[in-house]
Parts: structure tokens; C-alpha cells; sequence
């Protein structure tokens, strides 16, 4: 890829940020190089960033922080960008010992839309469970990315990994009567790409019964470089 | 690589910081799956990420903050480390408008020194010009990754990239009469490797000029996922 204006041009006019932990946002430190671009999030996490010095790397005369409102659609370039809340966990500081947290939807989980008038896509790195809400939401897109955290409920536990299933930890799996495969089934969406993959997840390599299963029910796994065109 | 004890151990017993900058840093945060380590840096450094709650990704219950003061030897392991003051810029906070910033030695540019009593190391990221002491520090070790930023002190303003030369950010040059190379020509060390190399500095490219000149004088160019064994 070759910068189309100087040495150090670079394409990105804006990022979206769908959550404050360390995964959705450490990336803005490789994005430090004096560029200008704005950073859309809500004003919950643009206050994670405003706690945190290190990023005031990103200059603020340059990369303007812009809050959004939950549910209104943003004008980014020639793209419109809406977020929105989806089923998720209470953050950890809230959860009672010993309960399981309950689902709830609010600012903590989040999904983007993005749309350029003709294609519709979406960004759902963490979902606790399909909706009948949220599969109207996404129903008819040409693109979701979807929380493919784990393959079955309960693989950390059975593989010693820790003593949390992915319902306790506010992941879908992508298996199972209430996953993500069977909850897509009845939707018309072009392309269904898991992202947001734990390291237990054998969807990850790519010779695995289990990637035949996602396969096979239509599912892509996402991978590092990947590019999509629409 | 397979884990030795358990799914998810880590060979990793201790992480030695030179810095506080985000090239210095960030990196904890892929060391964040509940890891047991020990963090050594300056007290300076360490309230960089006190001053950062997003750092607390490292369980504090988990990963135990010690402060190594410069110039004491500290065991790590079968290791001794030592920290080490190196010639530096001042920080940007401190510059005069307009003024060449002077080069200073204290918390600010730091090397490491690590030894396993047979064989010693020196990490130096950063350095503003070879000093007769730091010459004498160096001579004789094993091994020296030494800051490589620039191949000429004027490269990023020959290039359009910025006003700034090797000297004005605080970086020796690998060539010069005042470069690394010169001031280490000298010097009795086994290997020399290049690192912190600016994406300006051709040496990068593996078939051009500037790499035939640093290897001709002995030098080695780090690259992702080098492995040193002494």
C-alpha cells in the first residue's frame, strides 16, 4: 500500500471505538505519527481515554475526540456511522460475588453501523445473546462482524483454562441452541465474519473440524491483514 | 514455542522498562492474561504507569512494580540487570523555544546492562553520543543492541518528514564521525545490533546501500522475531 499524498499520508479520517478496554483501544497508540483524523466513541469512553495520559500521543490539535449518542446516526466522510447498544455483561466492578451478572444493555456493549447509503455493514466485537431486537437490527446486511469469542460455552472450563463459561463472561459462543450460528440461521446477511476470537477457540486453525463447522453454516473467520470489499 | 508448565505459562519472570514512552510501554499490554512477572524500572517510570489506570490490566496481585534505582545491580532470576544513565536529550517539556536542547545524563535515556556471569548484555534504545565513559562501560561485552534510529543525522529532513535531524531528537546516527559506528569501531564487543530504527532509515531494507554499509562495519540489523542466543 502506497500513501497516495507524501511520504506519510494515510487514509484513516476517522476511528470508532466500540468499547474502553485495553483490546478496542491500545491500537490508537500505533496511530501516534502526528496524522489527523477524529476518534468517535461515547462519552463513557472517551473519559477511559481522558484518564489515561498515554494517549494524549494523540495530539489533540490534530485528532479531535468526538462523543456520540447512542442510536444517532454521525456523518464520517461519505459514510454515515450509528452505534448502538447490544445484550452484554455488567462491567466486572459491578458484578456480585458469587451470582452470575445479569445481561443487560446499556453503554457498556456496543455495536457500530456503517453504511455508505448502498451497503450496510456492522461491528459487534462482544454480544451476550441474539435479541429479537437485535436480529431485526441486522437482518438484510451486507456485512456483520460478530463476537466469535468461543466455539462452545463451556471450552475454558473443560480445557483448564479458567473457571468462567462464556455466558458468565457475557460472550455468545458460536455454537450451541442459543449461538451465534443458530441465532443468524433465520437472518439474510451476505457475509458473517467472527471476530474477536479467544486463543481457546479451534475455529482458529484453519484445518479444524470445528472452522468446518462455522464453514459450513455459512460463517467466515477473521484473520490478521484481512480486507473485505463490498 | 510450547508453554512448559500449563496451557498458558510463560517463560517471561521479570520485564526490565527503559523508558516511559509509549515505544517503551505499550507493549505490557499484550502481557496482560494473569501472568505472575515482576516490572523493574526507574521510579520515574513507574509513575508514568501509575499515572495511567489502563496499565492495571496488570493485576498489581500478579505483577509486582519494583523500583531499581540507576546504577544498583538488582538479581532477576539467574540475571543480574543493571540500570544505567546514558546521554540524552531533555525531555520536550523542558526545551527552550528555538534552542539546540542540550544533552543531558540522568532518569530521562537509560540502558540496561544484563549478565549471567559468564556473558553480558547492553540494552540502549536511545542515545544521544558516545561518551568516553560509555565506551568504557561497553567495551568487551557480548552483545549491544544500540539505538539505530537514523542512518544520517539529517535523513527525516532531506526526506520532507520534518524539520527535526538525528541530533535535535536526542539519536545518535549510525554513520558520521560522530555516529555508532565510529564510536564503536574501536571497541571490543562480539555481536552489535541495531534497534529503535526509525522507518526514515534504509538500513531496513535488507538489499540496500546503507544495509551493505552498516554490515560491512560489523553491525546486525534486529528484525521481528529475532532470537539471540549468546
Amino acid at each position: 500500500l502506497h500513501p497516495r499524498y507524501g511520504l506519510r499520508d494515510s487514509p484513516i479520517a476517522g476511528v470508532v471505538l466500540t468499547g474502553g478496554d485495553v483490546d478496542a483501544i491500545a491500537g490508537l497508540l500505533t496511530l501516534r505519527e502526528r496524522h489527523a483524523f477524529t476518534l468517535y466513541a461515547t462519552s463513557r469512553v472517551l473519559a477511559v481515554l481522558d484518564a489515561n495520559p498515554i494517549f494524549e500521543v494523540l495530539a489533540r490539535d490534530l485528532v479531535t475526540r468526538q462523543a456520540v449518542a447512542l442510536g444517532r446516526e454521525t456523518r464520517l466522510g461519505g459514510l454515515s456511522i450509528e452505534l448502538f447498544a447490544v445484550p452484554g455483561k455488567v462491567p466486572l466492578y459491578l458484578e456480585q460475588p458469587g451470582a452470575t451478572p445479569p445481561i443487560v444493555e446499556g453503554e457498556e456493549t456496543i455495536g457500530v453501523m456503517v453504511s455508505d447509503g448502498r451497503h450496510k455493514l456492522f461491528f459487534i466485537p462482544g454480544c451476550a445473546t441474539m435479541t429479537r431486537a437485535l436480529a431485526q437490527r441486522l437482518d438484510g446486511a451486507d456485512l456483520v462482524f460478530f463476537d466469535g469469542t468461543l466455539f462452545c460455552d463451556d471450552e475454558m472450563v473443560r480445557a483448564g483454562l479458567g473457571p468462567k463459561t462464556g455466558r458468565r463472561m457475557g460472550h455468545i459462543s458460536n455454537t450451541g441452541t442459543d449461538g451465534a450460528i443458530a441465532g443468524f440461521a433465520p437472518l439474510n446477511i451476505r457475509r458473517k465474519i467472527f471476530i474477536h476470537i479467544n486463543n481457546s477457540n479451534p475455529i482458529l486453525l484453519d484445518d479444524s473440524p470445528e472452522r468446518a463447522v462455522v464453514e459450513g453454516a455459512g460463517w467466515e473467520v477473521a484473520y490478521d491483514g484481512m480486507e473485505i470489499a463490498l
